[in-house]
């Protein structure tokens, strides 16, 4: 079973690693990118029979605690 | 339009932060974990209109050649 997180800066938060991807597609010639938002995903592999409700909680909220900075970022927490 | 594009370290290669992050986990009593990949996570808006095709050709480029390090990541590009 695997877990996947992803972490984003908040729209409204300034995202230079964005803006700087963006602007080298530009140089690169690749037009119609109008945004860019660079993010962290973190792949968690769960030992087999794990409850899924369980990790679902646990990951919550290590993610909340301190996989993300919730003042600024942004998370999505999948498990499959 | 969007599209994503997940950057991974490939599994042959050492993953230090991956490994900080599961260490982290077990000290803070989430057991089950048994790997942790931490990856990049890129998030692209497209122009309204944008050539699903042609953006995926481009974009695949793209981060081909300055978006990962292909020798020792692997990148996954979905546009949705």
């Amino acid at each position: 079973m695997k877990a996947k997180i992803i972490i984003t800066p908040k729209k409204a938060v300034l995202d230079p690693q964005g803006k700087t991807v963006q602007s080298a597609l530009a140089h690169m010639g690749y037009t119609g990118v109008t945004g860019v938002h660079v993010g962290k995903y973190l792949e968690i592999d769960l030992a087999p029979g794990t409850d899924k409700a369980a990790a679902h909680a646990a990951l919550n909220e290590a993610a909340h605690k301190f996989l993300s900075n919730p003042v600024i970022e942004d998370y999505r927490l999948e498990i499959e």
